[in-house]
């Protein structure tokens, strides 16, 4: 008799076999019921047991968070909420869970408590239904690209360039800091570091994959990355796995619809399999909106508003367009917003962003066509040479979910742009070298992966989404 | 019209359309034969231009390494080595390559050269067949822990904790390397840095990983791991990927089934996937190999190599008993070994390995029980109280290409464990906490990912199977 999962037991239609299950208890009721959890599914499989047949010692130490291994006879189940059943004929404590130390008690704890026990959390039915999700979506992002032809590559993590300008780096090094070694000019000799120069961890992996774009066609990354700024928000980590394609011979055009083809498809996945922890976590949802005023609440639940977007076209306007909507808004002309929109080039704010996806729009909105110089060195110049090929996704709840680019293809051009920020040729000879030989037309995007699981979760806090977080002061487990 | 991928076109059995295709040029012969390759395949496809119907200035242009837009008609190929080719109508040049300074020529470059290309290396044939494979690889590893019911998660990479032991580590940090703040008694106050502590690239995520298998049931990792050690060697990297299952209630033995049947799965997967890169890298391994002294040339090839793996069952030996075979092999008796294995409790050098693997069992072998002393401190102890539940599989060629074992789940003997170490409790409370609530036997594994792409692709040096390979004194790109 082979052990089973609880998810394989509740889904037999074969009652009256012998059955061997291991898992947690999450709760022992009426010194009768114990509900099993062994993360297989976020529900439970109810064991009955017969207290009379059972030493009173035994049972004693069936409580929540023993680990036990339970024998007994599948039939189908009085009780309601259940189909299925176990009637215990054997019943052994793998490992105890002392009822008076044991964190994770069955009544509900602040999230702030269970992320000073991370470690544990995953024991609750909100923090297990959230990973499964986190899990399943990675698994559909490798998915989708894998079916569509692209290659999945791996792009350092340690970086020796400090060009990619998306944010503050975090420094690693193996010299002595205490007594570092120093040039003759007093500066620190990182020719004596481990890697023979200054070196960060990554930002972005988006210049080497356009490397492998340009000979491999179709590629993506889909790993760590690092901001050491020192925010303390709900939506910045300072350490997050970001998603980005790149794709050759593709304009801004493609790259939109690449964008919107994948974030409907992936998250059509887990609409698929993950329904019954996506039915649990909209209700959590559910219990926690209702705790807020009815203005602020959601006018649709966490399941309608992932089916909106994998069934709706996503609205795509251009920053001009956007910036005349913003300037004519009501909020603008009252001076509600924080940032009074008074003239094309200024740079949006989250408040505009939120009030183009949810009060005019109504739908994620596909940003592009955004002035040069609130953006990156890197993207396409338009011909009218004040705006390039940008494009930022926006999403309900969440802000900006992607953003992306066309590429400078033009050796001048690109040179130009770099010499105006200072970015010395040197640094990036290699990304040159890309518009020097076999130059094309070619796009990607990013996707801070944790912004997914938060729209998909519904769950509020980035702190949540994510195993282990980590933060200004905080790296620990 | 839509642009279809090579790999599309080749496959294609409609003849006489008109297409269009988008790539590089990798050769163009007798002004006459451009063979185009975009990455989706190892194939070119050969487009043929009727010299007298173009320009001699635009096919001037069509050079090594340029990127060109071919439109025209489909037709059975008269040539061999391909079944269809193009008949060039419209032929237009989106980005040069100057034949005088492009790196890259049509004739072979050595690793070495390419290396220090590796920003282009991908667009000779072995390195984008090595690519591919990597990629597939990935997608197939990610396919079988899914379809396994594992659920995958990302271990922190920037950790607090320096217990796990597994090598040197990098500091991860950004306080002012020249003028760090100090505490009262002279050492670096880490409380002023961004994580408030002193902070490292880890060396791996099975502690972690362990947390959310004592809930989830079954994880893996699959995330970048580091070690800052001065190993300049074809087989270490500073920075490389690791593979690590955890499984609740799984003892040794399915942990041993486990990985044999993972990297049966694999490797099988890829023999089916990837037939074209794997027959080129076959016989570019031929090549090397007839450079080489009959007696150091493989008895069989690289396919061949896979699909025995795939094959046949995986030797499992103990500890004790390879011991006994090293002890009485021909290489000890004659001292042939550098290190002569004389009793009991002698670590094994990579020689003992080879000869276990290459020489007396001629397959994969999984040894298994070390002594408790040359291993973790995390490995449980068996009823001996001298040996450990650890296992090495050891891959012909590669030497050791996975390292597990059944974790000690018993508070006491882990905490006894640890204060002989001098780990100290306080740094690793999380994980004593798994032994105080529900704990439960549970093993996993870990695998270097570039091991496996060595193994798959035939490559003899890890810097050639990582697209920017991270190593002493080196962090280019």
């Amino acid at each position: 008799m082979t052990t089973k999962t609880v998810a394989e037991l509740l889904s037999q239609d074969v009652t009256l076999q012998d059955v061997t299950v291991k898992g947690w208890v999450r709760t022992f009721r009426a010194n009768r019921f114990i509900a099993l959890n062994d993360g297989s599914t976020i529900n439970n499989i109810q064991c009955v047991v017969d207290f009379e047949n059972f030493d009173e010692a035994l049972l004693k130490r069936v409580t929540t968070g023993a680990a036990v291994h339970v024998t007994g006879e599948l039939v189908e189940s009085q009780g309601r909420g259940q189909s299925v059943e176990i009637v215990v004929k054997s019943l052994e404590i793998l490992g105890d869970s002392d009822p008076e130390t044991y964190p994770i008690q069955p009544k509900k704890h602040s999230f702030e408590f269970l992320r000073e026990n991370a470690h544990l959390r995953t024991r609750t039915n909100t923090f297990s239904a959230v990973m499964r999700l986190r899990s399943s979506l990675s698994f559909a992002i490798h998915k989708y690209f894998n079916d569509n032809g692209f290659y999945y590559m791996h792009t350092p993590i340690v970086t020796g360039s400090d060009a990619e300008g998306a944010g503050e780096m975090f420094r690693v090094s193996n010299i002595d800091p205490k007594n570092p070694p120093l040039t003759e000019s007093g500066e620190i000799d990182y020719k004596e570091d481990f890697f023979g120069k200054e070196t960060n961890l990554t930002v972005s992996g988006q210049l080497e994959a356009e490397t492998y774009a340009m000979s491999l066609g179709k590629v993506y990354t889909f790993g760590p990355t690092f901001r050491a700024e020192n925010s303390n928000t709900s939506r910045h980590l300072a350490e997050f796995w970001m998603i980005e394609p790149e794709v050759a011979f593709m304009d801004l055009a493609g790259n939109m619809d690449l964008a919107e083809d994948f974030m409907k498809s992936v998250l059509g996945y887990v609409l698929d399999k993950n329904k019954e922890d996506l039915e649990f976590l909209e209700k959590r949802l559910l219990d926690e909106e209702k705790t807020k005023p009815q203005a602020e609440r959601s006018a649709m639940s966490l399941i309608e508003k992932i089916k909106f977007v994998v069934d709706n076209n996503f609205k795509r306007v251009s920053y001009t367009e956007a910036i005349d909507i913003l300037r004519n808004s009501k909020p603008n002309k009252k001076k509600k917003f924080n940032y009074i929109i008074e003239e094309w080039g200024a740079d949006l704010q989250s408040e505009h962003e939120r009030y183009l996806v949810e009060k005019h729009f109504k739908c994620p909105v596909i940003l592009f066509d955004y002035p040069a110089n609130i953006k990156a060195f890197y993207m396409r110049l338009n011909e009218d040479g004040k705006t390039v090929r940008a494009m930022d996704i926006l999403f309900p709840g969440i802000g900006e979910m992607v953003g992306g680019s066309q590429r400078e293809e033009r050796l001048d051009v690109l040179k130009e742009k770099m010499a105006a920020l200072n970015i010395p040729e040197e640094e990036l000879w290699w990304y040159l070298d890309l518009r020097k030989y076999g130059t094309a037309v070619h796009s990607g995007f990013g996707l801070g992966f944790e912004r997914l699981v938060m729209f998909a979760t519904g769950m509020g806090n980035i702190r949540d989404v994510i195993p282990y977080p980590r933060t200004p002061q905080n790296a620990e487990f």
